[in-house]
């Protein structure tokens, strides 16, 4: 266990609350909401390429829209009865509830969302995590997933692919290859990858990847480890 | 199980694929990232009002940057080394990476990020599932957070309170008082609230709660259920 000296700790990170409050000990990071311009090339992008499952559609037809809830979960253990699925999808952690507006598929004047990172600026991306980037990598080509940069071009691990809806995806690994070919005898069995995911008609998505690396050298230092990380910022 | 003819299937959803490929069966969803002005107010709305735990804080010097991620996971889990903090904390799921700019929280001049709720319209919210709304809200007005509106005000359900970093926030229930009134005989254990935190320096948060109601009705038609669900939108 991490100590509480570290820098993680509440003396070093003022107005932080540490050990959580009782009451939230129930609480779950449950979704991340969206708009989405076309749900046909969305549920393809998110189901297709990055295997998520609709776990409940809810249809709203006085506010002319539906929510597609989306995520990792076991969906063989959703209930049948509508109100229990709907009741048990709510309480599924790290889902995304993409919200469509009927029409804007197909309304030309409809340019899309703002991705939140471009002024004015707050949204950032999400972020998912794969087993193996290099792999996803390979995958995503095959399914058609256009590549505007990949892995191996340049100067850096980055990648760049664009979805069906022209949105623009970067995937970037944690460390770089500088810091896996080092001399170090010190093996890490997994390290993570960063997907970035420059999104699509709503907003950036930025997707985290973990990956199998059996020449990642511990002694890095955090600062160059975070400085990696980072750079997919 | 859901049958496969139900409204989540292939079939009623162009561009829905299932089952997800295996090659995803690793993928998890990681991260939410969105800007945060005030890294003191974030800590405490999300640590001490939310529950939320700072899994691993990541300077950035070069950015001028701190990266703070955030989630409900066992933090007592996370190793000590910081490489291996790292990478534990990029392969938990449903984390909130809040990212701080340095400065902007004693900068007149910088009012805030904005939540893509208003134009130009893209993300919309995050959504966290909690026991019971209305303990929350106690709770929350104990902890001194501002309400706008309370459960009991007015002709809805909705709250609203505002944190401390002038974030306004809507808590609203799944399912209205009346649906709860009914006469039918039957009852589920449990139902799902809302919390709709109309967010802070950044972007729109959404939150999700969950409460138990001894008497839910179950007969309530899925129009109406979602109808309910709905009006936080």
């Amino acid at each position: 266990m991490a100590s509480l000296d570290s820098k993680e700790s509440p003396a070093n990170n003022p107005g932080l609350h540490f050990p959580p409050d009782e009451a939230t000990k129930g609480y779950i990071m449950q979704q991340t909401m969206f708009r989405i311009k076309d749900p046909k090339r969305t549920l393809e992008f998110y189901s297709r390429v990055l295997g998520m499952k609709l776990l409940n559609k809810v249809d709203v037809p006085y506010m002319k829209m539906t929510l597609y809830m989306m995520g990792y979960e076991d969906v063989s253990s959703a209930p049948s009865d509508p109100v229990e699925k709907t009741i048990w999808t709510f309480g599924r952690p790290a889902t995304m509830e993409l919200t469509h507006f009927w029409g804007t598929e197909n309304d030309p004047e409809f340019k899309g969302y703002h991705d939140g990172n471009s002024e004015p600026i707050g949204f950032g991306h999400i972020g998912i995590t794969v087993d193996d980037m290099y792999k996803a990598c390979e995958r995503f080509e095959s399914l058609g997933v256009e590549f505007v940069k990949k892995p191996s071009d340049g100067n850096n691990d980055m990648a760049y692919v664009v979805d069906s809806n022209v949105y623009s995806h970067t995937l970037i690994p944690l460390l770089s290859e500088t810091c896996r070919g080092t001399n170090s005898s010190k093996i890490l069995i997994e390290a993570h990858f960063i997907l970035v995911v420059f999104m699509f008609s709503s907003s950036l998505i930025c997707i985290t990847n973990k990956v199998k690396i059996k020449n990642f050298v511990r002694e890095i230092s955090t600062f160059k480890f975070t400085k990696f990380y980072l750079n997919y910022i």
